[in-house]
């Protein structure tokens, strides 16, 4: 496909609007026994008001029928074809606990597991408690240090996972897995894929012995499985390319960390829906653009819990005329993916938009959830055409020919 | 992206059928105070009618966000892919005046410009009348008519606005703008951007310095500004891709001129809407295929003029019934791109179209505006899709594949 940025790009011309995209985590969702979507159960005044005056439509995070990863599902509405641009598993566990990364840097995702002999008899060691994980990542980071030239680091996570970051010259990240994938199978050393990462295949097959002789005595944490070798990706940047001044307000390390990768600045926020919105008015005059994410509304939906789901709308709802007092010259209220409460997943259905703005076509829907969605005026389109959108309703896209 | 005129080419197969493509210039619109838009306000029981019998959808010019020019827009329509094609401003602007434009000819867009000494001090030398530069246009032609081997002609267009046309060989259009785009700066000279250019470059800055001394008594339009130079571009033949006899049904010069840009037969017709339909009577057993160009509906929205634009789509209305007693096979209503009245210029937004022909799913919709549309049963496609659909709905295409 062509890469829309690089037609958008020459079109930018920067103005003083600004732009709020409100991003509900897995909002899109399925009907429920009732018949209802949580959109449509919840009792959502304001975001009713505003699919007033907004275009409606839907998005497709990556193409129909594929389910994303938060990756791909941000690099989307962030404007970045999600098939183009690819972050590793190893870099998105790393965002998601706030490491480091440096350019040169390789991470991994790391699972605690146990072995008997050669074999691995669980691979994830139980599910430990994070208490007790971390500790085990601080016995790690006390005895192994350092690796031929190269510097080693691992980051407690949550239960049995963890994150061990390779600081060095000359690290490749075209690895395989060193994890068999089944419970039953021998122990897995990883392989080079191609000659730039001869050297790391050589220091991490030299860690896993290593990891294996410090945890030896451990009752259940007595191995590791490390997945998803990756570096940090080189993306465009999100300011060069839109010449938006970007302000990121997440709450969790992940979102807070995507933003990042795309050059965002990422901003202190609280705890709370309210908090992230306040804050989005606390830096009204420095910023351009405020991607505010809200992460419960995927969580609950992972759940299945259709209630929750339901409550976190209208929190949502409730603290919007926050947001709606700034009066954002272009706001836009979607998510990155579908994560309906019956599939307990994330999914591949089309994801919620709307866009408010002075221009739209006003006026043909009362509501805001996926059956207005699916009818709007703006038509189903892709995730990595909503930046563009973005754009043209703030009055910074240039015609394309006379 | 793909090039869908390569997958349908090998596709179509000829029939007797005949298509007539109506395109109302600038036709989308958004809703105005009343919370209607044009096509909504306006009374049209015949464009209602040929709606209930229609597939209706709505289409994408370019991209989501992108506002096209009428180059693009055409292009679109025309079943050209306009990221691929491109037209340059030069072209544009002599087809616009309807200057015949060989095949090694290079044209520009010009200005007439004030300077002071060497400082450019208005770009439009007051915007004078088109009467008045249409006078300095011809001493330009009387006292410069060759530099070197190449012929010079200049044509005169509205206002500070004409075109220069340099006839010659070896000419390339590869140049810089003469034009530093910003008053109180000095002349430019332009600059080959490539080696195929010197030659022109050679030739355009002598003839700015012969345009200087001509017009060096001049009280305002004592220089020219040359910008956009171009070649006629070389673009797939519409007779011989979609395999279709095309008559261009045209009132402006610029439309004439986009339609014989792609090859089709522009004929003569009159100044009105009522003109044109009856032309396409008249030639009704000569053509497959019928462009026909409604312009004022683009220029009201331009102007802001609701209740005009309103009344054109009435004018359409009552003359609808010419085209219809011709009972095309298929019979397209749509528009090139979206001018809404509130926003006085093109736009982004996506563009109304219905298609009647024997195998549509007909009975969905009861009138033909933005909002039947943008729920209509073709979705939202892009504009380049449209001939496709033509010829799908004429019988035209084949099946592809077994």
């Amino acid at each position: 496909m062509l890469d829309r940025q690089e037609v958008i790009k020459d079109l930018v011309s920067p103005n003083n609007s600004k732009i709020v995209m409100l991003v509900m985590d897995g909002i899109g969702d399925i009907p429920d026994k009732d018949g209802l979507t949580p959109l449509q159960r919840a009792n959502t005044p304001n975001l009713d008001k505003v699919a007033k005056e907004s275009d409606l439509g839907q998005t497709i995070p990556v193409l129909p029928g594929i389910t994303p990863g938060s990756g791909p599902g941000h690099l989307g509405i962030f404007g970045y074809d999600p098939l183009k641009y690819q972050i590793g598993r190893g870099i998105l566990e790393a965002l998601g606990i706030d490491v480091e990364v440096g350019e040169k840097d390789v991470v991994a995702r790391g699972n605690f597991a146990t072995i008997d002999g050669e074999i691995i008899v669980d691979r994830r060691a139980g599910r430990p408690k994070s208490e007790e994980s971390a500790k085990v990542v601080e016995l790690l980071n006390e005895k192994i240090k350092q690796i031929d030239d190269v510097k080693i680091t691992f980051y407690p996570g949550k239960e049995h996972r963890f994150v061990v970051k390779l600081t060095g010259e000359n690290l490749g990240d075209k690895l395989e897995d060193a994890d068999p994938q089944k419970e039953g199978k021998p122990i897995k050393y990883t392989k080079a894929l191609d000659d730039s990462s001869l050297k790391t295949e050589k220091i991490v097959n030299k860690l896993l012995n290593e990891i294996r002789e410090v945890l030896k005595e451990q009752p259940k944490m007595n191995f590791a499985l490390l997945r998803g070798f990756s570096k940090y990706p080189d993306l465009p940047r999100f300011g060069e390319v839109f010449k938006l001044k970007a302000a990121a307000v997440a709450v969790y390390p992940m979102y807070r960390g995507l933003a990042k990768l795309v050059g965002m600045n990422v901003v202190s926020t609280g705890q709370t829906i309210e908090d992230e919105f306040k804050t989005v008015c606390e830096l009204w005059d420095e910023y351009d653009f405020f991607y505010v994410h809200v992460k419960k509304t995927d969580s609950y939906g992972e759940d299945g819990n259709f209630e929750n789901k339901v409550k976190v709308i209208e929190e949502v709802d409730k603290a919007l005329p926050i947001l709606l007092e700034l009066n954002p010259d272009v706001l836009i209220v979607t998510g990155d993916h579908s994560t309906p409460c019956k599939m307990k997943a994330h999914s591949f259905h089309p994801v919620p938009l709307m866009i408010r703005a002075e221009f739209t076509r006003k006026g043909l829907s009362n509501a805001f959830n996926e059956f207005e969605c699916a009818r709007g005026s703006l038509g189903t389109i892709y995730a990595v055409d909503l930046m563009p959108l973005a754009l043209a309703y703030s009055g910074r896209l240039e015609k394309y020919g006379a």
